[in-house]
C-alpha cells in the first residue's frame, strides 16, 4: 500500500510531480536553464500546400531534439482555392491554443493534488476573409476574436477546478502570444 | 501549345488562378461569404499530453468539414517533464506563421506570374521559461522575439520576390495574429 501511495502521489494525472519539482528548483539555482528556442522548418510543395517539419530545439544550455520528427502539412480548403492537404494555418494557432491550456492545467491540477477525471475543450475563431483578401481596409487580416470553452471533471470542488484554468491561462505561453502579440523580423535570401 | 499555355496561365505554382480570381469577384459581390469561423477541439490525454483535432468550420455562409479530420498530439519534451509525444504547444505557433506566410506568397506570385522553383523557411522563437514556471515576474509567459528565414526561388529578380513576401505579410492572417493580438474569452463547465 506505501508504495502504491508513493507511486499514485508523484504520478498524479500523468505528470511526475517529483521531477516537475526538481525542474522548478534546478532553475531557480540556474535560470540560464530556462532559455530556450524553438523552431519550426516549412518547405513549399504546391498552391497553398506546404509542409511544416519540428524536431531541433535549444534549451537547459543545449541543442536538442525531439524523440521523433513531426511533420504537419498545412493547406487551404477547396473553397479557399487550395487542395485540403491539411489544416488551414489559421486552424493550427487554435490548437496551439487549446494544447498549452491544457498542458498546463493537468501541471496545475498535479501540484494541487487534484485528480482529472476530463479535459475537453473546443476553440473557435472568427475571421473575415475580407481583410486578407484586401477588399476591405476596415478588416483586420487575422481573427476578430477567440473563444475558448473548456469541460473539466475531476475530484474537486467545481469552483477549484475553474481556479486549475484561471491559474493556466495566467501562465499559458500560447494565451500570452495570442492577447498581447509578439514582435516578429522577416529575414529573406531570394534568388 | 495553346491549350498547354492555357493550363499553365490558370495553374500557375499549383494555384487555380482563375478560380483564385473568380472566388475574389464573388466575395466582392457578397462580402458575406467571406466570414469564416474556425474551430479545433482538444482533449487531455495525461500529463501534458493531449491531442487536437480540426474538422469542422463555418464558411460561404454553410457548416462545412474538411476532407478528413486532422489529429494532431501536443506534448512536452522530456526535459520540460513531458514524454514528447507531439510538439509543444508554442512550437505549432511557429508552424502556423510559416504556413500562412508561405501559401499567401504561392498566391500572390500565381497573381504575379511568377514560377517559383523554391520557398523554404525556419521560424524561430525565443522564450524563456521563468516567466510560465512563476519565478520571475519581470519575464513574460510567451515569446519574447519570433525571427522568420525565407529562401525563395523562381523566375523573378531577387527584388521581385521579395516583394512576394512583402506582399504576404501585409495580408497574414496569422501575421497579423501572433504581431496585434487578439481578444481570448475562456468559458468553463466545470463539475
Amino acid at each position: 500500500m506505501t508504495t502504491t501511495t508513493e507511486v499514485d502521489d508523484s504520478m498524479r494525472n500523468g505528470v511526475d510531480t517529483a521531477t516537475l519539482f526538481a525542474t522548478l528548483d534546478a532553475v531557480k539555482q540556474a535560470p540560464e536553464a530556462a532559455k530556450f528556442q524553438f523552431r519550426a522548418h516549412n518547405q513549399w510543395q504546391s498552391g497553398t500546400h506546404n509542409r511544416g517539419t519540428i524536431a531541433d530545439y535549444f534549451g537547459v544550455g543545449e541543442e536538442r531534439t525531439h524523440e521523433r520528427t513531426f511533420v504537419f502539412d498545412a493547406d487551404h480548403p477547396a473553397v479557399l482555392v487550395g487542395q485540403d492537404h491539411g489544416p488551414t494555418p489559421v486552424e493550427f494557432v487554435l490548437h496551439a491554443l487549446a494544447a498549452c491550456l491544457t498542458a498546463g492545467l493537468a501541471n496545475i491540477a498535479a501540484a494541487r493534488n487534484i485528480k482529472l477525471t476530463e479535459v475537453r475543450s473546443t476553440v473557435t475563431g472568427d475571421i473575415d476573409l475580407n481583410g486578407i483578401l484586401g477588399l476591405d481596409p476596415e478588416v483586420r487580416n487575422g481573427y476578430e476574436q477567440i473563444i475558448v470553452r473548456f469541460t473539466i471533471k475531476g475530484d474537486a470542488p467545481a469552483d477549484k477546478l475553474r481556479e486549475l484554468l484561471e491559474q493556466s491561462r495566467a501562465r499559458s505561453a500560447v494565451y500570452d502570444v495570442i492577447t498581447n502579440g509578439v514582435p516578429v523580423t522577416i529575414e529573406v535570401d531570394a534568388a
